[in-house]
């Protein structure tokens, strides 16, 4: 069930002509601070603002035509109804996306805007899945999931394949985790890559499921998750925690006020908006900074979609 | 008085080792809402955040070397006092920063971290000058102005010069007017670059002396100046007017909620922190939008140092 290093090569072929090439970032403050080098894979210049765009396209690229015909379909109140819903109008494939009822407007306007067809819920994940099932069932739309999708999986990956073209021979790498995609990806490129480079996730202590999944070696549920880094509430899934088990060397918990601090900072330094997703990243970075001296690290920045309204500084 | 080609060219190549190549980004949302090409130079990439450190390090370069040995100071409450004190460290010159006392703590620890020596002095220009005046006259260090310096001017110069060598055959070129040593140098260049590219300049209708400068055909006092922009508070100089006046096509003027959007905008759908004198260059773009239909258009984003502590959203 692991995709093979060919499986990876293959999907930064075959994303490549759709996504931002987007930039290696470095800070000669942070490198200064950390007595490190420390690359930045900014994925919140990605389209719609976050890497999670490079697995939707990857996941519609991978259907039949008859299939593509009939269009996708997805429940997310976030980032993937957007990317979803714009790599279907890229591809000119339909796109239904199930969204709760209680998802912020602007979320809802950036789904409507790339075109997709926006299917009404309750809140909550039951509302979600039976809404989506009935849709599935009328229009005989392929269902992606947001995370826990081989296909997702392997256009997440090609964010770090794309970094390695550019900065050779890091030792690390840090991503965030959320439902596990990102991190699943990262990891498994990286391992292609070199045996030699570490990958090391980030979790909020708030959302620290995949921690204590890892801990236990069993998939452990996401209660009631309490982080500012709403895209990171999600839960680890059945295809990405064996990736996860296999190639992810530790996952790395941070304090809310280092996110906010580390997301802050990010911002007043490097003069880029990134997400609490990301910064949980950074924060950990920072956390364990002992651990990353004089090495070559890069963290994947995933995205800069941020609530303006709702800033915590 | 007006400095020529060949000076604006060696500035160039004076500065170039010393200076950020900042890069140019594109925004296919804000192309589609405008129908024109726009291209961003992003000087809030710049060292220390801004483009004045051009200026800084280029007016620090003209020095004999009898006069580096004795430093270099100026009075300044915001971007230039940074930059000023980071050209000097880095071209290991004394700097002196003469500061009011109610300058934000934030930019205070800016200069003194770059190791120049704060000289404090009561809030108001009064003051500032009479404090310059003796600091000089103990140390013997020279007077470099924050815009109404050729060579200042000069250093300005050199953003939209290497903008022009990235895209070729812009048609207007876009910068904000605060002390004028930013589009005095902009207009400069551009000028020279060819006589077909038109500079315009933008200004909050709260400090419009610019504006009414070129109408008038003299300079006016910028009068109790109130603007969310406040490094546009400052004052034309009687150097850099003469060139506005000679290569400045107009002034675009533009409203507080206008400049407070747009800085919204860019943040949320480009990912880049600019500062709100930015954003002033970016709200004449957006409100005189018909006049860019088609065109290849320039603009300056002339920093990133935002008081996060003060954001209007």
């Amino acid at each position: 069930m692991i995709p093979t290093q060919k499986d990876v090569r293959e999907a930064v072929k075959r994303v490549s002509p759709y996504v931002h090439h987007t930039p290696v970032l470095t800070s000669a403050t942070i490198n200064g601070m950390l007595n490190a080098s420390v690359f930045f894979k900014c994925e919140n210049f990605q389209k719609m603002g976050a890497f999670k765009f490079r697995g939707a396209i990857n996941a519609i690229l991978q259907l039949s035509e008859d299939e593509r015909a009939r269009g996708v379909i997805t429940h997310s109140s976030g980032n993937f109804a957007a990317a979803l819903a714009l790599a279907a109008k890229n591809l000119e494939t339909k796109a239904y996306i199930v969204m709760p009822t209680d998802a912020p407007a602007v979320k809802r306007e950036a789904v409507a805007g790339y075109g997709a067809h926006i299917i009404d819920c309750a809140p909550g994940l039951k509302s979600r899945e039976s809404t989506m099932i009935s849709q599935q069932k009328k229009t005989g739309a392929t269902f992606i999931h947001p995370s826990n999708d081989l296909n997702v999986i392997l256009g997440n990956s090609t964010a770090v394949m794309e970094m390695a073209k550019e900065v050779e021979t890091m030792d690390v790498i840090i991503a965030p985790v959320g439902g596990g995609g990102l991190i699943a990806g990262t990891a498994l490129a990286t391992n292609y890559l070199s045996y030699y480079i570490e990958t090391i996730g980030a979790e909020p202590f708030g959302a620290d499921d995949a921690f204590l999944s890892l801990k236990t070696g069993k998939i452990q549920p996401s209660i009631n998750p309490k982080t500012y880094a709403d895209g990171l509430k999600t839960q680890l899934g059945d295809l990405n925690f064996p990736i996860i088990q296999k190639f992810v060397s530790k996952i790395i918990r941070v304090e809310e006020s280092e996110i906010i601090e580390s997301m802050k900072f990010i911002w007043e330094r490097m003069k880029i908006v990134i997400e609490p997703s990301s910064a949980v990243a950074v924060a950990a970075l920072f956390r364990n900074s002992s651990e990353f001296k004089n090495r070559k690290v890069g963290v994947i920045l995933s995205g800069g979609n941020v609530d303006f309204s709702k800033l915590p500084f």
